[in-house]
C-alpha cells in the first residue's frame, strides 16, 4: 500500500478563515481529513504534516526518506524563496508534486514562479483542494515511464 | 454527458518522436485514443484537435463555445508568446486547463512562464500524458464552490 | 475616391461578446456596416477584413498595395509580438494607422508597448470604434505635409 | 456649446521652427487659430494654453473643472515623467485625451510610454496637428456609451 | 544526390521590392532560380518553399524528415519569437542552417538575438543571398565530424 | 516655542475631492486648521504651504533655514522623480519628516520607492493625516541622540 | 482598554550592543519596559515578544487573531523576503504597522522595498524607538474614516 | 565680442553654503563675479541666471536665440528627469556646454548619466567651477570644424 | 587555546547521500569528527552545530560572542536570501570565514552572489571539505594586520 | 590576386587539444594550412595571424589596410568585450567577416551577442572551420552590390 | 615646471583617418605637437603616449608617479571595459583627467557610462582635440581647493 | 615534488604601496619571497610571474601545461572581464585555484561576481595573502576524490 506524505507550509493551518474568496471555506483539518478518506478510497494511505516554520518542514522532508512513496507539498509563501526547500527535495529519494490551491498564474506577486518547483516532479495549480487528490491520483497510476 | 475538446499545439502531432526523454514515447495518435478510452470510463466524451497554425487553435476556442463542456489545452510553445490565444480563451465562456506534459519549471527557456495560464482555470505540469486525464477528472468532480 | 482597407486581427470577430465592459457591445459585423456608412458620407471606400491568422493578415497587407489609399489596422494581440505584421507594413507603400479600441496605456499587460506602431503613420487607442471613423477622416484631410 | 481646454506643455510655443522634419513647419499662434476655426465649424469652443510650467499646467488641469468639457492635452517632454500632470487629471472630473503630433512609437527615447495616459481617455500619435481636430470630434460624436 | 529545403519565412516573397538598401533587389523568384542554378551546379537539388503562415513552415520541417537531406531557413520575423519553428527544427531529423541576408548584428531589434538558431548547425547572417550559397556547400561539403 | 513648516506638494490642494476613497474626505484647509490647532495643544506652531510648482517648493525649503525647527513635508508625486527637491532637503540644515497619507507600499507605481526620503530624517506613511500630528510629536520628544 | 501587540523580528534581541551608530543604544528589555510605560500612560497594554525564528513570528501572528487590537512589527531583515509573515498578515483580522528604527531609504540593501508592508496599515521609519510609540499613539486615535 | 548666458538649475543658489566638501566654499554671486571678470579677460561677456523652476530655465534657453553666442548650462538635478530641457536645447539654435562642478562619475546618484547632454556639444565635470571658464574658453577658440 | 565554531546550514546533515557527484561522500558526523581531529593537531579546539533551521542558527552565532574565537559557516541554501543570518554576523563580535565545499561559481542559481559574505572576513569554495580545515588554518596564523 | 589576413584571437593557437568535442580536433597549424591551401585552390592568398593579445590584434588590423582585401577574424573571447577590436575595423576600410567554430547561439555565455559583429560584413558560426572557407569564398564571389 | 602625460588608447593613433565626421581631420601626430605647443605657451611640458596594448597603458600609468604632475588620458574603448585602467590610476598619487573627442553622451554604446572616470579628478567630452588644452588649463589655474 | 604557478594580474606589482587599507603592507617581491618560502617548508617549489598585460598571463597559462601541478592566481581587475583567460584555463589540463586578497564580496563594483572562477577548482578571498597559502596546502593535501 503506498503512502503519501501530504505537507503544508505556512499560514495554511488557517486554511478556511484566509481570503475564503481565493482559498475555499474548507478548513484545514477537513482538508486532512478528506484527503485521508479519498487515499484510504484509492488504497493508499495519506499523512498530514503542516508547519509555519521553514526548518520543520525540511526536517518532515528528511524523515519521509524510506517511510513515505511520495510527497505532496503545498509551500505556501516558500515558493517564492525557499532555495533551502529545493536542497531538501533534491536531498531525498522521494518523489513530490507541488500543489496550489489557486491558479498563481493570475496573481502578480508570485510572477518570479516557484523556487521550489525544479525539484519535484511536476506541480498543479488553479484546482482547489482537488489538486492534492489527482496528485495521489497521478502517483497510483502504474507506469510513468 | 459532459464532453471536453483536447487542444494540442504545435509540434504535438509529433508525440512520441519527438524528444522521447522528456515527452514520452507515447504517440499523438494513441494519447487522444487513450483520452477518448478514460473519458468514456468516467461517463464523458473527448474530442482531440491538434494544429500547427496558431489561428486554428484560435479558430476552434471560438467555435467550442456552446458545444463543450471544457478545453483542456496543451499550447505547446505557444505557451510562451501567443496572447492572441490568452484573449481566445478569455473571449468565450469556456472553462479551461493547462496541461504541459514535462515539468516546465526545469526549462530554462520557459522561465519567463506561461501567457496563456492567467486565462485558464489552473495548470498542470509533470505528470506525463496523466495531466490530460487529472483535468478531465478535475471538471468531473461535482462541486468547485 | 479613396479606398481603406480595415483589418482587424485575432478575436476581433467575437467583438460584442467578448468583454464588452472594455471593448463595447457592438458586434464585428455591425462594426463593418458602420464604417462602410461612415467611408460612404465622406465620400470614400472601405473594405473590412479580420482574420485569427497572422498569415493571412500579412497577406492582406501584401495585397493592398496598388488596390488601397490606406490601410487601418487592429492588431489586437499581435501588436504585443507580430514583427512578421511589422516587416509586412514596411514591406508595401501602403499608410497605415493602428488603432486601439480600449486605452491600452491602462492595461497592465501592453506595457511592452506596440512592436508593429513604428510602421504605421500613427497610432489611435481608447477612442472605441470611433477610432478607426477617426482614422479614415485622417487620411481623407488634404495635406500632411 | 462644448467647451474644450487645449493644453501643451514644453516647448511647444516653438512649434513651426523645433525640428520641422519631426514637427511640421505651422507655428503655435497659427495652431490654435486653426483648433478654434475648426472647434466653431463642429459648434463648439476651444481656448489655448500653453506652458513650459509644470506648476501651471497642473493649475490650469484645476482650474478646468466645471469650466470645460473636455481637455486635449500634448504634455511635450513632461509625458515621460510627470506624475503630477497623471495625478492632477485624475484629481479632475473632466475627460481628456492625450495627443502627440509626431508617432511617439518610432522615436527611442519614449519608449518607456506615457506616464500621463493612464489618466486620459485615450491617446492619439503621429496624425500631426489633426490630432487635435480628431480629439475634438471624438467629444462631440454623441454616445460613447 | 542531396536534397535541399530552402525554407523562407514572412515578407521574404516581397524580397527585391522590400527595403532594397537592406535586402538587395533581386526578387524572390529570381533568388529560386539561382539557388537551383548552383545547387544544381554542386550535383545536388534544392527545392524553395516560402509562406507568411507560421505553421505551414512549420508543417513544412515536419514534411521534410526522410524526404531532404538538410534544411536551409531565413525564418525572416519569427526569428524573434516563433519557438513553435524551433521546437519542430528539434524534432526533426533534418540539420538546418539559418541564414540572414543582412548583418542582423548591426540591427537594434534584433538584440535579443534568435530563437530559433540554438536547434540549428549554425547560422551565417550579412552575406546577402549568398549566404544560401554558403551553407548549401557546408553541407556539401564531406566529413563535419 | 518649535516652530513647524508643513509643505504640501502638487494635487493636495484638492485633498477632499481626490479618490477620497484613498485620501480621506478633509479637504486642504481644514487639513491646515487642524494641524495648526494640534500644534497649539502640543506648545507649538505650525505655518502651512501647498504649491503645485516645484521650483516654489524648493524655494520655501531654502527659505526655512533660520526660521523654522523642522519641515513636514508631503511631497506628492514629485516623490518618483524630484531629485531637485532631494537636494534642497539637503542644501539646508533643516530636519524633514516625510509623510504620506496613504500606504504607499500597496500602490504600484510608487513601486520604485522615494527619491526625496534619503533626504529627511524618516518617513510615514498609511496613517492618514494622522502622519503628520505624529511628525510633530516626534520632534517634540526630547531626545532623539 | 486596547491591547498592543509588539512584534520584533530577528537580531533585535541584540538591540543596544549591535551598530549602536544605527539603531541607538537601547537595550531590548529597555525598549520593551519604556513601551509599556507609554501604552499604559496612553490607558493601553503592550505585549512585547521577540524571535529570531520566522515561523515564531508566524504563530505569534496567527494567536494575536481576538486577543489583541493591533500589531506593531519591527519585522528586521525579514523585510526583504518573507512572504510566509505577508501572508500571515493577511490572514489575520488584526490591524499592524510595521517599525523600522532607522531611516531604511537611506540604507541601500533596503532599496527593493517591504515585502510585508502591503499587508499593512502604514509605515513608519527613521524615527528611532519613538516609532513604536508613534504607532500605539495612531491606534488610539479615535477615527480613521 | 562674444556673449555668453550662463544658466544654472536648482539648489545652485546655495552654492557655498551647501555641501562645500563636494561644490567648495564660493557662493553663487562670487561665481557669477568670477566668471564675468573671466569672460571680460577674454574679450567677451557673461550673463548669468540660476533659477529653482525648470520652466523658467526652459523659457531662458528659448530667450537667448539670437541674443547669446552660446550656453554654458549647470543644469543641477535636473540633468536626471528633464527631458523638457533636453527638448529646449533641441528646439533653439544656440550651442551649449553641459558644466558640473563635482566628477559626478563617482557619485551613485548619476549613474543612469545625463538626460540633457544628447542635445549639447560636450560635457565638462569635476574641474570645479574652473569648468564654466574652460566652456567658454573653448567657443572663443576659432574652428571646430 | 583557540575554539571555532563549526555552523552548517540546512540539509548539510545529509552530506554525504545527497548529490555526492558535488558535495563528495563523507557523512557530516565524519566531517565533525574529521574536523576536531585537525583542530586538535594545530593546538585548537573545534565544536560543530547544524541546524536547518534559520533561527536555531542565529542564536548559535548570538551564543558564540564570548565563548568563541571565530566562526566558520556553512550557510548552505541561506546563503541566497538570509540578510537575517547577515545582521546576526554583524551584531556579534566573532570573526567568520564562510565555506561552501561546491564552487559555487559554477553553479547558475548561486548567481546572485552571497548575501551572508558581506559580513564575513572572507570566503573559500570549491576546496571541499578543506574548505573549512583551512579556514581554522587562518585564524591560528599570527598577523592578520 | 586576393589577398585575405585570417586573424585568430585568443587560445585558438590551442585548436584541436582544447575542448575538442565543441571545437574539433583540427590543430592550429593544420587550419592554416587548411586555409591557404583553399585560397590557393581558389586563386587567392590567405595569411594567418594568431595572438593572446588584444593590442596586438588590433595592430594587425591597422596594418591590413592597403595590404589586404578582406579579414576574416575568430575573435574568440574577445567577441563579448572588446570595443576595442570594434574600433579598429571601423577604422580601417577593409571589409571583415566574423567566424565563430562553435554554434555560439547554443552556448550561454555568449547571449549578450557579439560585440565586434556590428564592424563586419557578416557573421558565420557553426560550421566548423569550413566558415572561414565559406568567409573567402563569399569574398571572391564577384559583385555584392 | 609642471609636466604632463598625454595618454591615447586603442585606436587614436588612427586620429584624422578614423570616422572624420566623428573625430575630426586632425592625424594623432598633429595633435601631439599642438599639444606639445599649447604646453609650451602656457609654461608646461607634455608627453605624448599612444598604445592599442591595454598592459602598456597601465605600464605607463604606473611609471608616471614621480616623473608627472598630471595624466590626460583619452581611453579609447577601453573606457567601457577596463578596470584594470580604473585600478592602475586609483593605485598612483598622479591626478588625471578623462578626454573624450566627441560627446560620448550622444552614443549609444556608451550609455553604460564611463568605468574609468571614477579615479579621475573629472571627465572633458565633445570639445574635440580643445579638450586636451583644457584639462592642461587646469592643472596650470593655481587653487583647485 | 609539486610545483606551483603563482600569476599575478593588473597592478599587482604595486602590491604594498595601493590602498595598503585594503591589500595590507606587504610589497609584490615580499610576497614572492614569502611564498616560494612557504612552498619549500611544505616540500614543494612556487614560481611567481605577474604581468599587467592579459596576453602575457594567456600565455603563461599556456605555457604552464606539463610543467607545473597547479596554478593559483590573483586575476585583479580581469577577474571582472577577462573571457579570455577563462577560456585559457579551460583548454590548459593544469588545476587553478582563484585567490583573491580582499573579500570581493563586500566591494560593489564585483558585484557581477567573477568571470574567471568558473574554470576553477574554487575560490578564496579575504584571507589576506594567506590566501595563496591555503591554495598550495590544498594541492598538497592528499586525496580530493
Amino acid at each position: 500500500m503506498k503512502k503519501f506524505l501530504i505537507l503544508n507550509g505556512p499560514n495554511l493551518n488557517l486554511l478556511g478563515s484566509r481570503e475564503p474568496g481565493i482559498y475555499g471555506s474548507t478548513g484545514y483539518e477537513a482538508l486532512c481529513e478528506m484527503l485521508r478518506a479519498r487515499a484510504a478510497e484509492m488504497g493508499a494511505a495519506a499523512d498530514c504534516f503542516q508547519s509555519n516554520h521553514e526548518g520543520a518542514l525540511i526536517d518532515a522532508i528528511h524523515g519521509a526518506a524510506g517511510k513515505y512513496d511520495a510527497i505532496i507539498m503545498n509551500p505556501g509563501a516558500f515558493t517564492h524563496y525557499s532555495y533551502a526547500l529545493l536542497d531538501a527535495l533534491k536531498a531525498v529519494d522521494v518523489p513530490c508534486i507541488e500543489v496550489h490551491i489557486s491558479n498563481v498564474h493570475r496573481r502578480e506577486e508570485f510572477r518570479h514562479t516557484s523556487v521550489t518547483a525544479p525539484a519535484c516532479v511536476g506541480q498543479i495549480c488553479g484546482l482547489g483542494t482537488y489538486g492534492y487528490v489527482a496528485a495521489m491520483a497521478y502517483f497510483l497510476e502504474a507506469d510513468h515511464g
